[in-house]
């Protein structure tokens, strides 16, 4: 049996362009001779729909969807990702299934049993876990077909009570087949490889893994769908960040001989240039799938902007983002002249639009009120606001969208201002450590300069009083990045990043920080996605509370 | 036996104030006589502590806590909510649990059996469900103890397969004592009081239900804790949005013939009486909780902002709310005239701060590049911003949190600047459609005149062009907010609500307008939950979306 894998970019709820999609690649398949053509999970409906699967009229869609589909399914079969309804009384509505369509029908369900319900998942707010096991047989063939989770126990995982391949085992299916939406995060290709070749190695089995590619507002899924043999060894590994296309022979897996998508990256850069990928994959995906192409951003000749802005001009085409350059009187020289080198450099468009006027006019419409009180954090504050006042006028007058420029270790302490610098449609370093913004503008220069060497080496500084510098509020980054990672990476306690050899005090100051600062972070954008346990979805927490704070 | 009931305020993460209120109760209960007395489910930790669960330290400090607690109950025992470590391989990592304790010691652990998720709750991202089921033995009578949702299933909740006190019923108990964290809506005083009284019935056993009371930060907690005979006559019904405490001898249930705390609404008007003092209790709660004391708001002449400076009044005390109103050159006379009205109705203080010279800075500012295109949405959304800088500046500069004051239908339609009067650290009436606010400002109104009648009467308008009035952009409010009710709380697609005798086109706009301002409300403050289907925790959605849009 010859099967293609359809690793496609879906767009929740847009019915139309992902039923055009499917409908396109079965054809491909169908003229490369598939008997069967397997797309990811919830393919019909884009993953996650969300609370969209509360709507009856959103699920019919979904139904009507499958069903135009499976009239092209007449000379070969398909297997697509869809919300069904549980037709029982008892149990959640849905099903997270996975349809196989032939005959120009729906031929059979399967249903998804183990439902992911931590980080970023929420399926258990959904779906009904299925408990009954069977394979489906096409063409001769026995077909162990599961969704995504279903392989991830392996008998070790405490969270789930059932074995959906060892009850699948008792039918002596001949191959696997498992349709996925895996969410990328810099750790996660090794994880589901090593279940993978793990699963395959355990069944006997050869294994055929379709995953979702393309980014769904912040999350990001970076596709690399597999064929493995029975001997659990990758035979094809699809493209990372983009769609593809493949066509295997179930008689004789062998590879293709194309070079592994991940020899890629450079030695030692695999982690900063998967990041990278996935955030340009992001931001293009953002701008296309809202239909939008124009970017903006404040370039303020510090890192943070200058990275964001490669990203954006890989992900838009350099003259797609306008920067704009706002200086203050509280502005280095070098935070133009650097700036400037950069927009020559990629010969982008540009905007210099001092704030003082608009500075002044605050202050002045203050001063019955301010009195002579101390310049400080408001009038701080201020700047970063006008700038934002600015940004988003020009957004509004001409339809661009306004990208937020902040990081990872400033989101989590707080580190900038509400309504100011932390405004934007999308936060694209959002999930990336001030650390790892360096490594990432030394990754972004690895073919020749794109950031000026002065802006990955000057001390970091937001330059809203004289002579600010980040050191003055904030710890070194070196241990600032540490203690954050074991604390929101690692969920460590104050007593147990102490016993590692962190300063007492800067633990406490910085944990008080980051549990202070949730409110800011719940009206900031939602954060492009690159790390294990990244803010927005994934991360939980109360904003009126008093723990560690 | 005599059990005392302690509906308390709990504060989420603060250990030492959450135990000191515990023991200050036990000390009270003591000294009544009282036997048993039972705190809410998750007393200890506030509920609901959501991802700090996922940190070993807060569940350390939650056993710590616990012990202290058991430390006094030496000649008292007492109930309280906890989470507890599942000392199991399998399944989650902990289990929502009521600790019996008594002879100083913790005695019994009993488990959450039925695990809401939906809505705004997450349960079964943290604990594991309890599957076996013992009834508690104290001074001889033996305690059906149950945590809060385990009563919901009466057997006819397709959601639960187990009913909890169908098990418990095996080992003959004497009455049944559940702690529970049922956060208000409009709705849920009926509900729940129903489901109390079918449970007494169902099982011929008296009844102690101990709820929480207070907000954590958007969530509003009612209390109406209540004592239930084995007829299923409501006995005692505790106190509605604060603290309260009774006992009750087991052996004789009589109502202490305290009127019941919801005879205390007007004829027709508990709905809003409730919401209005559900939404005064949660600004209160969010500025005790957070150490503040003092708002801030703008105040337009319109009813939104009215109507929440009347609540902030009542939370806060009148001369705790700043009001400033930012006239531009597109104010009405009476925006200024009418709210002056207001504020010396309230005798609260205020400040008059015209945004002309930020406007015109902002223009000159943006001349080179707007040129001499017309004036739009842009220049509107300048003016909101505006306003936005000034109040933040005023918060920033002398301690002040800012006030949100958009409405529910404006947050679903996206009528609003995000950055300019989207802006907040809690929105206020969020969560109360426009209709609903005009009924609440005649609610205020009912003692006596607060707000002036002719911010009542005349027809809304955001007063950021000549001679704008909501009703140019947007249907008539009337037909807005039922088509809103309909979308938001009932999930009716265009279909059904075409059905329902809406206008077609007036739906699909109404449809893609709450569709396409996803992102918006993505960035608002937390909003105050009042109704069964609120913007924020409870209703999650995707962003980059193409559904009805």
């Amino acid at each position: 049996m010859k099967i293609a894998l359809a690793q496609l970019n879906y767009h929740i709820g847009n019915f139309e362009d992902n039923v055009s999609k499917i409908k396109t690649s079965i054809s491909k398949a169908r003229s490369e001779g598939a008997d069967l053509v397997v797309f990811a999970e919830l393919a019909v409906s884009g993953y996650p729909p969300r609370d969209f699967l509360e709507f009856d009229d959103f699920i019919r869609r979904c139904r009507l969807a499958v069903e135009e589909i499976a009239g092209v399914c007449t000379d070969i079969a398909a297997v697509v990702g869809v919300p069904t309804k549980n037709p029982e009384f008892m149990g959640k509505d849905l099903y997270n299934s996975a349809c196989f369509l032939a005959d120009g029908k729906v031929r059979e369900m399967r249903h998804k049993s183990l439902l992911p319900n931590y980080d970023i998942f929420d399926e258990y707010r959904y779906f009904e876990p299925n408990k009954k096991f069977d394979i489906v047989e096409y063409k001769g063939e026995k077909i162990a077909l599961t969704v995504c989770e279903d392989l991830w126990n392996l008998g070790n995982d405490p969270l789930y009570t059932v074995i959906p391949m060892d009850e699948l085992m008792k039918q002596q299916p001949d191959m696997i087949i498992n349709i996925a939406a895996s969410p990328f995060n810099y750790n996660q290709h090794r994880i589901r490889t090593d279940i993978l070749k793990k699963n395959a190695r355990k069944y006997g089995l050869p294994l055929f893994y379709v995953n979702h590619v393309g980014a769904q507002t912040e999350l990001l899924f970076d596709g690399g769908s597999q064929v493995i043999d029975a001997q659990g060894k990758v035979v094809e590994e699809l493209a990372y960040f983009r769609e593809d296309f493949a066509v295997y022979d179930t008689k004789e897996l062998k590879s293709n001989n194309r070079p592994a998508p991940l020899s890629a990256y450079p030695q030692g850069n695999e982690k900063i240039g998967l990041m990278y990928d996935a955030l340009v994959m992001g931001v293009k995906n953002y701008f296309a799938k809202l239909g939008f192409t124009k970017a903006i951003l404040g370039l303020s000749g510090g890192i943070d902007s200058a990275v964001t802005l490669a990203i954006a001009a890989e992900a838009l085409g350099n003259r797609n983002v306008l920067s704009v350059l706002l200086p203050s009187q509280f502005s280095s020289e070098h935070s133009v002249s650097d700036s400037l080198e950069m927009i020559k450099n990629l010969n982008s468009p540009y905007e210099i639009i001092s704030i003082e006027t608009a500075f002044k006019a605050f202050e002045e419409t203050l001063k019955p009120q301010f009195k002579d009180l101390p310049f400080g954090l408001a009038e701080e504050n201020i700047q970063a606001r006008a700038r934002g006042v600015i940004l988003m006028a020009l957004s509004n007058k001409f339809g661009y969208i306004l990208l937020n420029t902040s990081n990872k270790s400033e989101a989590a302490v707080g580190y900038g201002t509400l309504y100011g610098d932390m405004n934007g449609g999308i936060s694209v370093i959002g999930d990336v450590y001030k650390t790892e913004v360096f490594q990432m503008a030394r990754y972004i220069n690895r073919n020749g300069s794109i950031i000026p060497e002065n802006i990955i080496t000057k001390p970091p500084s937001a330059e809203l009083r004289p002579n600010q510098k980040d050191s003055d509020s904030l710890p070194d980054y070196e241990i600032l990045d540490r203690i954050l990672f074991q604390y929101i990476e690692n969920r460590k306690g104050p007593e147990e990043l102490i016993e590692m050899g962190f300063d007492e005090k800067i633990v406490r100051k910085t944990l008080r920080l980051v549990n202070t600062n949730e409110y800011k972070r719940y009206q900031t954008p939602p954060m492009l996605r690159v790390s294990p346990k990244a803010f927005g979805m994934g991360r939980r927490m109360p904003i009126v509370a008093k723990y560690l704070s």
